[in-house]
């Protein structure tokens, strides 16, 4: 196996590498533009007395919390994602929250795993973003190599049992006579957090500054740019601080599980090829 | 409150209307065509102990499944889908499962309803029907006042726990010049089974002969006509006969649960007017 903590090593490299790479615990940082074409995805993963109030939650914020995946009772293998998921393992960082408080950043859980734990997948941006940098919109971010900054909102979620809060967006700074354009290219990922929440005015959604993220980096917005926000698949873990869970692991923001699913797929289920 | 038993008074009808006929149960028929621009849905009532498998069962089958709604614990209030929606008395025709096994169809399951039960509310075909109606094509069951006819066939469902088998759809004879057109707009539908799984060949997806639906009423096929499958939410009611839980409600195939969301919306969510 090569060896590899470069980003732009494994921007070159097939999926297959670049979860080998990750699970060997060899690559920690984030995963924009990596294994181009495949479904990313946000990670929750919470003890099974949580998961049916979850799925409501996800059901009913589907725009912030799209399920594509779900793992099967006391297995951490996500067999419909892909080949030899195992989600204690293939997610670069990992969050470790107790009782509803972040503790630490890990690259693996295998200690933490327990057999009434259920991983929920939830769709990432990041298939947009690909959609958008095919049709030629620049995306700092990822030119630059850093996080996309994501904010706390006061737009709120609907409630289901424990789980609440505002929710979440990530921002990028989007040329003003772009903005029609990359609604239109984003509001075709349903499955991604679809077209965007809000156009222009970040205290209109309760954003005080764009100067100091809740996570990811900060970044600049140009003279001829708007703020463009996303619903954002950090939500739920915004959700996770009220409902204090005893045990919730999240992957770290920017840093995603990567999949087999084609992106381009109607429903995200991975079916290996015949013969 | 009128009172009607018949369907065309009901379509002039508003939506509280109809539902307030229908919890009266003076109305016991199908749905097509009432409360236009209102999403209705499919249901499936079941014990919480099975609710994290089907929620599973339709993550990983949403274009059979696609949820659009889950009732609260220990609530048949379904306050996600409307203003007063109670899901023991608003839809027109219950059908009851008793492990496994149709037992009984019902106006009415007060009798039959269980704090522990969870209500799913799956999204459903009228929603593309009535936007192929708008744009010119017609639908037979619609003009002649039948149900769709449905068929189990052999493609295969991503099982999920307990539940599994194949995927019912249902069938439409559609116009061959329309056929490109009818694909493209109820694509645009992803809570609504989107495009058709099958164009054509009953034969090629199990199905020996389209003069005896499993469910609803056989339709001729015309000279200039293929028939069309979309996949269909009576899908699970397939999986139960496998999963064979002790007690599961659904409604009787074609009578679906009237709701007050707008079916345009991007996340099936009501939010009541303010003020």
């Amino acid at each position: 196996m090569t060896f590899v903590q470069n980003y732009s090593e494994l921007r070159n490299l097939p999926t297959a590498s670049v979860r080998e790479i990750v699970r060997a615990g060899h690559y920690t940082g984030h995963t924009a533009g990596l294994a181009p074409g495949r479904l990313q995805a946000n990670i929750v993963i919470l003890p099974e007395t949580y998961a049916v109030d979850f799925m409501r939650f996800c059901q009913r914020n589907a725009k912030a919390c799209p399920l594509v995946g779900v793992s099967d009772r006391a297995s951490p293998m996500m067999h419909t994602l892909g080949a030899d998921i195992d989600i204690r393992t293939d997610v670069p960082s990992y969050r470790i929250y107790l009782d509803g408080e972040a503790r630490e950043d890990v690259s693996d859980i295998r200690s933490h795993w327990r057999d009434d734990l259920v991983a929920f997948a939830l769709g990432c941006s990041f298939t947009f973003e690909r959609a958008l940098l095919a049709d030629g919109i620049s995306l700092r971010h990822i030119e630059q190599n850093f996080t996309v900054p994501m904010y706390r909102t006061t737009i709120p979620t609907e409630p289901a049992g424990p789980f609440s809060g505002g929710v979440v967006v990530s921002m990028r700074p989007i040329k003003e006579s772009d903005v029609e354009r990359v609604t239109a290219i984003s509001s075709r990922y349903p499955f991604a957090h679809g077209g965007p929440l809000h156009v222009g005015k970040p205290g209109a959604i309760g954003i005080e500054t764009l100067d100091r993220p809740d996570w990811g980096d900060a970044c600049s917005i140009g003279a001829d740019e708007v703020p463009v926000f996303w619903a954002c698949g950090v939500t739920p873990q915004n959700a996770v601080l009220n409902a204090r869970p005893d045990i919730c692991i999240t992957h770290k923001p920017g840093c995603m599980l990567v999949t087999d699913v084609d992106e381009s797929q109607e429903v995200p289920v991975f079916r290996p090829a015949a013969g």
